[in-house]
């Protein structure tokens, strides 16, 4: 007998920002899996099981998620934003592609939802609006020289970047010196963007030139969008600024 | 008097794939503008307008919509997918930057959407689960040499490339071009995924190796995931392969 396994984004974090396909899926659960803050988004009833687990053993819920689906449970697995960008989507498969032949017949199924840039990208214009790339700041899973050639690659080629994972008490130090490296090659007017719970009550934006990039404005939640050189801030009196990368006009390689 | 202008994102494409805030939104609205198809998806009222504009016509669109919610309507400008990615929130933004004075102290608010290539990646694996970069193909807007530029230096660093806009009518050699370009870089069995109207009836998805990705097919409506060496692809039998990029392993530079 055989389950079945969602993967679930469960977007940035208002519950008005799920699709109506992932609360569907939460629903449908008998079984729910996930990091603690992300299961707290969901309100279960009382015939649903929570399994919580730390936000570092990913791999490890992947592999309880697919052994209880495979027991012919009904398994969600949840994530902040979109399962698939630096998220439990990866995981899940890594699990089926190391694990018993029975889970590559699992019935795998993955939700997608408004991944953190998208969400804070809306809540100050459009600085995802043309080229852009998204890079994990975390090395605990790759080593720091791949890191650095990318940022390096990315702001060489004119591309938006949106950096995830950008601290936590074990990386201190990374984006401070992912700034640095940035501002060799980028103008130190260029628009940067800190966003935390974007859309949520305890939102918090805001938008300084790369000169003045800090690491303090970050936390393990923010996510950061680093402008390209044809990135434009619009003033607009009392309102905040609107951010935003043309769409066309595009010059800069 | 002073309206409100909402930019809203209507995810895919299937009814379920849009945030309930983006639902909301579309409700609010006396007025609502967008490229046919887009505004076909959802239903209106009949005290509901439609305005209806060709996909082209971006920017006259963005600024008929400004003018009218400066007028004191309630508008609504629908774009499929997000609007913050190659799409209407950076023309709206464009407008304001150009515009009359009034257009800066509207209320615009921008409602995030599920993008492309996030609906495509959930419906094969994986693909995006590390590092990526979004690229449109369209040099209708920017010189084509800045699209190579950017394609190897996606390549070139081991990002994953999502490909939008990716061949057109009036643009038919530049996908065949991108993937030669590519061919020299990553190796031929690199997966590349088309992915069509993912979630939707009329979907279409498929994986092959990059040696035999041919501009063929793609159309207009089509996003292209190209992965990254580290890219694998799990077999399971009777089902579709499971695409992903490993969170961690990665070392290729």
């Amino acid at each position: 007998m055989s389950g079945r396994l969602a993967v679930v984004g469960l977007g940035p974090g208002g519950p008005d920002q799920l699709t109506a396909a992932a609360s569907a899926a939460v629903a449908a659960a008998s079984d729910l899996f996930g990091y603690g803050p992300y299961l707290a988004r969901v309100s279960l009833r009382a015939d649903q099981t929570a399994h919580v687990s730390d936000n570092r053993e990913e791999l490890a819920r992947a592999r309880a998620a697919l052994a209880l689906a495979a027991d012919g449970r009904e398994v969600a697995v949840v994530s902040g934003g979109d399962p698939g960008v630096f998220a439990m989507a990866a995981a899940v498969c890594e699990a089926v592609d190391a694990g018993p032949e029975a889970w590559r017949r699992l019935d795998v199924s993955i939700l997608p939802g408004v991944t953190a840039m998208l969400a804070v990208a809306a809540r100050c214009g459009a600085p995802l609006g043309h080229d852009f790339c998204a890079i994990s700041l975390s090395d605990n899973l790759k080593p720091w020289e791949v890191v650095e050639a990318r940022l390096r690659a990315a702001a060489g080629a004119g591309f938006v970047i949106a950096l995830y994972n950008p601290v936590s008490r074990a990386r201190p130090w990374q984006l401070g010196r992912a700034f640095e490296l940035l501002r060799d090659t980028l103008p130190p007017a260029t628009a940067v963007v800190f966003g935390r719970a974007a859309g949520r009550a305890d939102e918090r934006i805001a938008v300084v030139p790369l000169a003045e990039a800090a690491p303090e404005m970050a936390d393990m939640a923010t996510c950061v969008i680093v402008g390209s050189p044809a990135t434009r801030m619009v003033e607009r009196g009392p309102l905040p600024p609107l951010v935003y990368t043309p769409r066309f006009g595009e010059i800069s390689s």
